[in-house]
């Protein structure tokens, strides 16, 4: 009966030395409970099958079970089969002390991460079982690296469609996000010579490690009311741009300067990495389209669907112009080959059926209110505060008043339960910010957003009358 | 009516440029369709939804669709909406070619791949709705770069109950799959000053390629009936082994040599990498558990999801020495952060539901069988051909009859549309092979495995007679 064991119960791995095979599966099993192998309450295999398994007699197995039993190292109970008994002596974790710690922050405006908890999980499960159910075998496999073409076809369609992209599948290299996206860049302009890439004076400093990392070098470009400053990129053959929402300024890059950036990179060759992290949520009338449409052969463009999803998701996209594409492509074949297909054939079904469409823009429209909610407390509370960058994404500048500095309200808000974050947390040190917090107003659930922002009201609200 | 604008219909980028609106948004969307940037059959958004987007009074929104639909840029049909026209010019493919040379592999023999069609997809797709229903919000979050605490506790459980594995929680670094995995193990070993790494003569060119592409240099050990001989490891630093099944030879490292490179481990500081890449397949009685429990402080175990469920899950995991996780987590840090969510979450919900160890055996059992036709139908074309490697895996070695050469029986075999592979694809240059074929009967789809099969024998029978 091989079909019942292989079908039947749990797998267990048992060394069975010497020839008496009653007491070498008893002290192979003494063995494995004693050292900790087999947890407390893992449910062992039946009699039956593990005397299939083991090519044993099934009473030779239900005998060792029993003395185990009696041993205190098993326990029976009718129904539940045999498990592990459970012992006093619980593993302690090292990071329960973190997450204690974590407990204590009850609510949370820090920039970088969407409201997780609108994340459509029935919706998205929906369309796991409507992709998985029409997807291609060879799907499954080791596919081609640049992504599944299915998902590149419709983000070809919807980069164009919602961003103005220039681009088509071909072009597209499916990656887990920004992160990677921007290592695999560096790495591949490195391999062909590049020796400078010019950032913005404010960066997530993660985004100065990973730069720094391939063995570039960083001009740093000042970053003003129209974005950075591209008039400085010297002999740099690259720059990393935030166009449509710079982060963490807020601000978007002026016409004049996307169009002398375009010109720069046609002039010299050089490459514009164009990180579109939350293009998707502009919240007033003027639309603004990626800059890679003013210069598709000389210009780089990710996307992401950290914000409009989630990041646990790790879906993000590079739009390459096509000397690139196989210097990015051989690098990531060696780091990771292929992403998970099975969230890729998801995400290519929510572009298709329109679900990506309704969920951002359901999700826009709630960015929307917390940010004219965020703007008017704020305005109430303390009139002269100056908040800016809020034409778009999900995180506001807001400036502290005169004679305060952000350790001092970063540390009041804590203690009120409140995390948040100042400005220099973002500055290259080249930089020398005016005393601000990035408010990430799209972090906390909806139902904790009021008391959040109620939570910095009062800190605010708190300090010296100066910036009143 | 915000409200109504953001939950209908799809995302649409247009840039409005000078002051007569509908003249303007025609030319918008006249350019979006002539370039290409808006695909044949795209649903546009309805009048009211896109003139609350844009601030256009609706009637100036539906006449620019009137005046396009005129000039047959745009068709509407009632019921449908507004729509793209269907084009003439269909963008032609350049990978057209390639499926077109796919679709004449009829029956595929090739070794590295499970049967793709026996991926539980409906299994799967329930496990995703019942993870993603109680998965805390913070799991599709930015987390641990570790992998989710869920899923590495399942895994440890599961590893030391199936595999023998020696480790917990804290030591498991869930990746993408066997590729990150040495990936990331080489990067770190050349981080703290290893020069050397020990690898088995036969492998898949891309391993080589990864140590290589590391800067480490290569010791290559010879394989024998006993698995890689590791009496030559010299002044290596690191040796990476397949002791439960060798790749492609199918030995399994005998028990002396097991002991032997555990010894030289702890005697010289090196590290053992264990890939145990189909451990999971083992087909008669004799268990063979992980070769790291005998040196868990010096061996890295790295186990993986492609062969039990899919490739195309992207998920593989390693158990770590305590020294080696920090170095190993600061390199994944910058080339991928975190791995996807919902598929760690899924199969943590796969194992904790015993729905994993139910298809690894189903597989088992399934694979068992197909190596037992294999075997027999073999032995009846060609008594004298010699399979081995046959007690595990999803491939067997076919020794060739004397006097043929792989290339000849490769090329045979292509002619009857079945794709096979010699021995000689994953020798080092410094191994001598005899003529081979590695069979990966795991690869094709049940319905098709018989007649693969018969291609093969038909094409060994062809063969003249000096092998019988």
């Amino acid at each position: 009966m091989p079909q019942t064991w292989a079908i039947a119960g749990v797998d267990l791995h048992l060394d069975l030395t010497g020839t008496r095979r009653r007491a070498a599966l008893e002290s192979a099993l003494r063995e494995a409970v004693s050292s900790g192998r087999l947890a407390p309450d893992t449910r062992l295999p039946s009699t039956r099958a593990l005397a299939v398994d083991l090519g044993l007699a099934r009473n030779t197995v239900a005998e060792a079970y029993s003395q185990l039993v009696a041993e205190g190292w098993l326990s029976a109970e009718v129904g539940a089969g045999t498990r592990v008994a459970p012992r006093a002596t619980a593993q302690s974790s090292p990071s329960a002390a973190s997450e204690e710690s974590a407990a204590r922050v009850r609510y949370d405006l820090r920039p970088g991460s969407p409201d997780l908890s609108s994340f459509p999980r029935s919706r998205w499960s929906a369309a796991v079982r409507r992709a998985l159910a029409v997807a291609p075998d060879e799907a499954l496999g080791y596919s081609d690296p640049r992504g599944l073409p299915q998902l590149r076809r419709e983000l070809a369609g919807y980069l164009a469609r919602a961003r103005g992209v220039r681009t088509h599948a071909d072009q597209l290299i499916v990656c887990s996000g920004f992160g990677q996206a921007l290592w695999l860049i560096c790495q591949a302009l490195c391999g062909r010579g590049a020796r400078r890439l010019a950032v913005e004076q404010y960066l997530p400093q993660r985004t100065y490690a990973t730069a720094r990392a391939s063995g570039l070098a960083l001009t740093v470009l000042a970053v003003d009311g129209h974005g950075g400053d591209v008039g400085q990129l010297g002999s740099s053959d690259a720059v990393l741009l935030t166009p449509a929402h710079q982060f963490p300024f807020g601000v978007s890059l002026a016409a004049e300067r996307r169009a002398h950036v375009a010109q720069w990179a046609q002039d010299t060759g050089g490459l514009v990495i164009e990180d579109d992290y939350d293009g998707e949520f502009r919240y007033d009338r003027h639309p603004l389209g990626a800059l890679q449409a003013l210069a598709p052969q000389r210009t780089v463009y990710v996307g992401t669907a950290s914000k409009t999803l989630a990041p646990g998701l790790r879906l993000g996209w590079l739009a390459a112009p096509a000397d690139l594409i196989d210097p990015v492509l051989s690098i990531k074949a060696i780091a990771d080959r292929n992403l998970n297909a099975v969230e890729q054939l998801t995400l290519a079904e929510f572009i298709r059926s329109g679900e990506y469409d309704r969920h951002v823009r359901r999700c826009r429209l709630m960015y929307r209110r917390r940010r004219d909610r965020l703007v008017a407390a704020l305005g109430a509370v303390r009139p002269a505060v100056k908040t800016s960058g809020i034409a778009a994404g999900l995180h506001a500048l807001v400036q502290l008043p005169a004679g305060h500095c952000e350790d001092e309200v970063v540390a009041l808000a804590a203690q009120r339960g409140l995390a948040i974050e100042g400005l220099r947390a973002y500055a290259h040190r080249a930089a020398s910010p005016f005393p601000a917090l990035v408010v990430g107003y799209g972090t906390p659930p909806e139902h904790a957003f009021n008391r959040a922002v109620e939570r910095l009201c009062e800190v605010l609200g708190s300090l010296g009358a100066s910036g009143r």
